[in-house]
């Protein structure tokens, strides 16, 4: 167990304070350098195939009536996660909202009044000492499950960590944890050739049951729809731990083609995260706008596109990571055909089609989109 | 692995099927008797302590303008159900939608034109032949996880099983699957003295973390909201076997009630499910409405009740299944409070306030309601 990244980030808190003090002992306005998070300061590294954050910051202020109880909440969101690390305890973004919503002095008024304030508290400090929010042992919801010819042994409850067996985890996985880093989770005894990484659980455990994963020799990941942080930074991990390829398998609309976009090059949101999250290599397997007629699925799968549906296949037409021409022919045809599928509808040709016949064929044609 | 179960399905299956057949030998109107799932057929059961289907059927007609497609269905989705039995196969409600929607003959009409459609005969098959889905093979999404003093042997995957240790599963939890009915989860040396079932997995994931579970040997679980079938049928079977007390650990609001009253006596819109998933020992031991003023929670962790809330807690406090005096007691002080407690208001106290001190008191002066 390394200890390292802890100590390495309570250093960023320390120093961001240290400076605070430094302005108070010079009798000057205390202040808080912070990147900016707008979309102004957001941009895509063509080389590094990822979405990042510019190097624009601004001055958060403690003598300004605009400023001050932000400076005030950021300082305390920060002291918070310093406590979090010394103690060594992880919590939820809402559990440190109640830890650190208290009325203050004599005063009506609340350190937060809702954690839609604390929230983005969380991602200036995030950004301004440069570590992700798992780093200060913050975790979101967790979703996701893996399964596949790999152990981890997992420190975040005992300090000998438990050593589980990726390859005998039963129908249900192994339930990704929010905070994967690599003082919690180590990985161990890696012999899968790539990742398969698929948006439904439900598909996900069709592949499972049918052994898809020994087969061929691959980790098989969920998200459950979106790819939460937890399982992007995993993936992150694996793919340059062991250098795997990695695919991603989801639905054949634009909300499919919006999750490998933020797998593969991270989101606009949150854009300061690409860096540690987004996985530039990640291929796209399917589902594609052709593979209706090349798989000879019946018509009655189909699902009509709808407006909104077309208005968002028309924006990520002209994302500046979707511009290769083979990603411009297949959102065009997605348009044409004036449809969308879901994975399960491979199920109308049998219930193991996916497993036996769409993803082999896939794979050996090396059929996937870059 | 009993396989015992799977047969007795299929059989159940097979007679639907022999009695429709035998209608049609004697040229009489092929039928089917399908227990009604009205509100109307729905009732407590006082004895029991448990919501319940009634006896009230009736017949569904093939040569019947406004039956006939529906009779259609029920005969698909039974078919498909045996195929799943006989391949030893799970998928998804959505994926047997796929499966069998298709355009029938040369006409433009469908088998199925939606799962809204599909849905509701799966339930219909449930009651006729008195099987649960997950006995037919069916699964719905799945959440919740557990930790705790067990083992499991999963056989979802391999015949042979794969053994689970459920005190060696590290922050993340064994993710409990859909289907845990005897034939895929069996399980083995459990050293718990009692059940402690949490709402949400950020408050489990405090606890997990702190080691509540070790430090008080108990079967540590959580449904990520509202508990979700394989849980609740994880529940029951765990009580049944084991004899152990349950407690329930929800957010003091109308929903966190109705999360505790539907692991305990079920709902009213899936009753015939009661039987086999209620656990009507289950015991409620907090947020109660007299938590703030016994365990001194500061004023601004409250959240106002909205209208929504005030006419929920007004319905909950008409069931018949809430008419003890110390329930009417305790939601009459919920709407007298006119205020809600999430789980998390208790880290005001303490990040560990919940672990260390709020629930070994409770459990030391059984302060709980049943």
């Amino acid at each position: 167990m390394v200890n390292r990244k802890k100590d390495e980030t309570k250093l960023k808190i320390r120093r961001l304070a240290k400076d605070v003090v430094r302005d108070i002992d010079k009798h000057s306005n205390p202040s808080i350098e912070i990147p900016i998070r707008a979309l102004s300061n957001v941009h895509f590294n063509e080389k590094k195939s990822i979405i990042e954050l510019g190097k624009e910051t601004q001055q958060r202020y403690f003598f300004n009536v605009g400023q001050a109880k932000k400076f005030m909440q950021t300082i305390l969101i920060a002291s918070a996660c310093d406590e979090l690390l010394d103690s060594g305890k992880t919590t939820s973004i809402r559990d440190l909202y109640y830890m650190t919503k208290h009325t203050i002095g004599k005063s009506k008024e609340n350190t937060f009044d809702d954690q839609a304030e604390s929230d983005p508290i969380i991602e200036d400090l995030e950004v301004t000492i440069d570590s992700l929010r798992e780093e200060l042992n913050l975790f979101a919801s967790n979703r996701g499950a893996m399964v596949g010819p790999m152990k981890v042994i997992d420190y975040g409850i005992n300090k000998k960590g438990d050593q589980i067996d990726l390859a005998r985890m039963g129908s249900g996985g192994w339930s990704i944890p929010s905070i994967v880093e690599e003082d919690i989770i180590e990985f161990k005894d890696c012999k899968a050739k790539f990742i398969l990484m698929v948006e439904k659980d439900a598909v996900w455990r069709r592949l499972n049951e049918d052994g898809f994963w020994k087969k061929h020799n691959c980790l098989l990941i969920h998200g459950q729809g979106m790819a939460p942080r937890g399982v992007r930074r995993l993936l992150h991990r694996l793919v340059n731990d062991y250098k795997l390829p990695m695919y991603v398998f989801v639905d054949q609309d634009p909300w499919g083609l919006y999750i490998y976009s933020v797998i593969k090059q991270g989101s606009i949101n949150l854009a300061y995260e690409s860096q540690r999250m987004a996985v530039p290599s990640a291929k796209f397997i399917g589902l594609s706008a052709f593979d209706k007629e090349k798989y000879k699925l019946p018509d009655n799968v189909t699902i009509k596109l709808n407006e909104q549906d077309k208005s968002r296949a028309k924006q990520i037409l002209n994302y500046p990571w979707f511009q290769k021409k083979s990603w411009q022919k297949e959102l065009k045809q997605m348009l044409k055909n004036g449809f969308k599928l879901e994975l399960e509808a491979l199920s109308a040709k049998g219930i193991s089609f996916v497993t036996d016949k769409y993803l082999p064929e896939k794979l050996k044609n090396k059929d996937w989109l870059d």
